[in-house]
């Protein structure tokens, strides 16, 4: 099958929000096994969609189009496609219903405009709509199958997963079934290197390595007659490219870094704190995006500056004059006051240079030190991240800490 | 002129990265009045990329191209264009020269498909690449103007500020300014409102609203013979807007909301420190994202629990057993205390239920307290935000926190 995706809307040409939508629908397609040839990007004009329209009917058999759904003069894709394909746009009363249910129960006045979102095409599959008001569909005509998701990322992303993916599946006796291995601390060539004959040799299971930002993931994907059918060859698979990379491998099929040592806390009934400077929080921030965090995850001290790291953290200003902030001693006394003042079981801490520039001391940008405080005693870890940006110092030592944490919750 | 974006890479169509690029290309585009009417997705295929500039040039005066222009053999953007164009594609020692110098400096080794990237169209006008090794170019056939930039985004973005827009604005002999207003605690439509008719009056120097995350912002622009002149337009223009919004208006022509607090910081010589609890230290985060922060802002702590709120920050346990974690008596006593141990001139708390569950005292998601201590006293802000997602809430605690203190610095 191959796929073309035309986004609809003023704001994309204008450059006020990117195609997100594009990336979404193409991840999942490409996870589906299907070839998406072209985006196109249209603004919220009949007459340029409908030549767009035409040429993707020329080019593809799966046209899945995004935004120009909603209930305003300048949201024209339905009829558009209806004229393009020939279809009549019918009034479903029980979408009416529905909207005007949805507009009750939060407490809005629905204008008439809105009843423009009960009308599509006659005899679509309709995609209802569960993070806003305009519902989605899908029809095949002329072998052609045409898709139609609402613009906001959020709601896209739902439709996506409810609607528009199992009209998909629903079209094939396979099913794809994939699970993702995530990585941190090697990167993406290193680990493609050490599974080169793997990757080449693996059809179905297939394996491949993607980068993402500071770390990078492996997908091993398999196709079968059934779910239980794909699991049972994907087990293997999974387990023989474990045992080359397992030791660099932090989560299957998990959010990030940082939701693995939350549950790692909890199932282990421990807490952590962290003192950060350099970070200046990150790793709070990035703990405390998850719910629940509470539970295990106390807090901490951002120590900017000395007087913070000596009257707050406790660290011995002998130990800040003669070795400076950025220095091993100073990490490990930052790791254990955070955890002796929060009563935590675990402190982690992080002192470097973030640069643009070298401390006072010479210390070279990307130069940090992590330290790890529990009963048991202190590590501490020396990095060299190299003279990158101020940001992507910043998360790889947060990366680094949290991974130390998970190392240690792992032992 | 009317112009077409065309973006080249497999890794676009597989979802592996967005098209920020055309987000980042259309946003300047449009700043310099040049309608963008379609962005084009197309993979490494040279076919594919064939059929999407011989249909651009028949209805855009202006191609620009992202990617492919790299050193290995899927980058076929140059020699696809030549062939389309009718242009050869020819040597330039000088470039040869200058990636040899590149490669010799930063210690690499130039394999000879690096040479590739010496190759652009006769007679092109050369944009050097400040930010990687492939140059990008411009050149006019036929009254299409065909650009082409690299695709990694910061390369892409460098030589569209050094190469592509000098090479656009030399095409007119108009110039175009423009002044961007940023607001934090109004919407969109209400900024709107409140300036409909100047808006809608107002045409050279224009005013025209736009909505970011969690603020919204307003451009207004002025085309003139040269800066001067456009300048001379845009005074009196902002003055009259500023005098309907400038209650709101944080700064114009800057970062974000922490760039002006950090700025008013030094230039009044204070010192700043955060206690955070639902924030979990997104504002201690965002204050040293920006280099030399630590002359101003000290640091602070996260008290996600109520024990480091106590014995951190020494908030009394009472006050926590009256009125809870989230109350105005325990948000002043958390800007004292981290005031206090901290030693900086002002103190800012953020204590809040970010969800996605109300608190055990039955607080609603969004109920913020926002506390502010200096000598002088200690305010206390209680904000409602509503039931939004925990990332929403947590971002607009901490820009009201950011405002607050903004403020407070303009008395």
């Amino acid at each position: 099958m191959r796929a073309e995706l035309i986004a609809v809307g003023t704001e994309l040409l204008l450059g006020s929000i990117a195609n997100t939508d594009a990336q979404m629908v193409s991840e999942a397609l490409t996870e589906l096994g299907i070839d998406v040839l072209y985006h196109t990007v249209v603004g919220d004009n009949p007459a340029r969609l409908r030549d767009a329209l035409d040429l993707a009917r020329t080019r593809a058999d799966l046209i899945i189009t995004t935004g120009g759904l909603g209930p305003t003069y300048d949201d024209l894709t339905k009829q558009t496609i209806c004229e393009t394909f020939g279809r009549a746009n019918v009034f479903h009363p029980e979408l009416a219903d529905w909207l005007r249910a949805r507009f009750a129960a939060t407490h809005r006045v629905m204008t008439d405009n809105n009843l423009q979102q009960a009308y599509l095409p006659e005899g679509c599959t309709i995609f209802h709509n569960h993070a806003g008001t305009a519902p989605g569909c899908g029809f095949c005509e002329q072998g052609v199958h045409v898709l139609m998701l609402p613009g906001p990322p959020h709601e896209c992303r739902k439709m996506l997963e409810t609607g528009a993916l199992p009209y998909l599946r629903a079209l094939s006796d396979e099913v794809i079934v994939s699970h993702t291995l995530r990585i941190y601390g090697q990167g993406e060539s290193t680990i493609e290197s050490m599974l080169h004959d793997k990757i080449a040799a693996m059809v179905n299971p297939s394996v491949a390595p993607y980068a993402k930002t500071d770390e990078c993931m492996l997908r091993v994907t398999a196709k079968a007659k059934d779910a239980t059918a794909a699991e049972a060859m994907l087990a293997p698979a999974v387990a023989e490219v474990m045992e080359v990379v397992g030791e660099w491998v932090y989560g299957i099929d998990v959010e990030n870094l940082e939701s693995v040592v939350l549950a790692q806390l909890k199932e282990k009934h421990l807490t952590l704190a962290a003192a950060e400077s350099c970070t200046g929080g990150l790793i709070a921030k990035r703990m405390t995006d998850l719910p629940g965090a509470s539970e295990v995850f106390y807090g901490g001290v951002v120590s900017y500056v000395n007087a913070v790291k000596a009257n707050v953290l406790g660290v011995p200003q002998s130990l800040l004059d003669e070795y400076g902030a950025v220095s091993e001693p100073v990490a490990r006394a930052m790791a254990e006051g955070v955890r002796r003042i929060t009563g935590a079981d675990l402190g982690v801490s992080v002192t470097g240079v973030a640069g643009p520039s070298s401390d006072e001391r010479g210390n070279a940008v990307g130069t940090v030190y992590i330290a790890l405080a529990s009963a048991e005693g202190t590590v501490c870890r020396a990095c060299d991240f190299g003279k990158r940006s101020r940001a992507h110092i910043r998360a790889h030592a947060a990366n680094t800490a949290l991974d130390m944490v998970r190392r240690r919750l792992n032992e």
